[in-house]
């Protein structure tokens, strides 16, 4: 039983929403987005106000059944460096959330799951952008095929102990956000028992 | 003493860089850029890839002597939801990663921190941008000031104990994901003895 003070607190009350005055379209594609919106601020002024649009995401934890973890080396052209990495992409378009979990999962490692759990989603970035992350873990994970992934991705797949990732958590190693976040929710989960 | 098993592996060997061909200018102001580059792809064959580009933050995860934590509850306009988060905000141009810590500690919350240790930091969003968060723990904080939001920001500062803040976090209500990550690094290695 939860002691009373283990309950989770509500969410803050509301802030009323900024009003729109104005929205300026800056770059549309089918890859991202970009809007200037000039907005009421709540002490009367008048602010601008950018917004990245990018489409959804998933981030897949791949558990093996004898609790290895799956992980891929992955190049990321932003930043130009090679990282241990989770799977992770974007949705496409009128895709379920466990369905682009299930593809992302086969296409960057080959790997099908026996059981899907999802696990917290996040906003990477809700300053800037309304992009979402859905997080999933992946259970009982067995390799069916080789990775496929698609001729922008150079990627590395490689199993290790549970041990070695958290390694290289804690040394700091799992610069992906997406990965450091849905990484730890994974063992905070799989400690409580509930994974 | 760490056994074998246990050490970080190294990051996988770096995948050459893509090479650039062009770089076009989409966007550019004080605030964010955006830009699309033609570059190589490993196959031979030429491919777009956005940048999204925006300066490097921080986030704070701020605790008391008798290990509250402070929270704050605070209006997103990209999705336009109220939420708990920890302090954060972009690094202004010449401060360090601390200087912006401390300044975005004071301004959100009027807190002081007596002692301060850096977290595993991440890029939130690598497959689009080089955008870096530097996590930091603010240690021995005591409340020195009200908080100090811009104009555009709306903020109510509160203290819960550590056993709300976890139930916040695995009832995924701390979904921006600045706070989720800096705040499991902190329970890691709060538990661990580090901190």
């Amino acid at each position: 039983m939860t002691a009373p003070s283990d309950a989770a607190p509500q969410d803050p009350p509301p802030f009323p929403p900024f009003g729109v005055l104005a929205s300026e379209r800056i770059y549309a594609s089918p890859w991202c987005g970009l809007r200037r919106d000039t907005v009421r601020l709540p002490d009367g002024s008048q602010g601008e106000h950018h917004v990245f649009e990018i489409s959804d995401a998933v981030v897949v934890v791949p558990r093996l059944p004898g609790g290895e973890l799956v992980l891929i080396g992955q190049y990321r052209y932003p930043h130009g460096k090679t990282h241990w990495e989770l799977p992770a992409g974007r949705m496409d378009a009128d895709e379920t959330p466990l369905a682009a979990a299930e593809r992302e999962l086969m296409e960057e490692t080959g790997h099908r799951a026996g059981r899907w759990v999802a696990l917290p989603g996040f906003y990477p970035t809700n300053g800037i952008s309304p992009h979402y992350a859905h997080a999933w873990m992946a259970l009982d994970c067995e390799r069916v095929a080789e990775a496929s992934p698609e001729a922008s991705e150079q990627i590395l797949v490689r199993t290790f102990p549970r041990t070695q990732v958290e390694a290289l958590l804690d040394a700091g190693l799992l610069a992906d956000g997406f990965t450091a976040i849905a990484l730890m929710y994974a063992l905070r989960w799989s400690d409580a028992g509930r994974l």
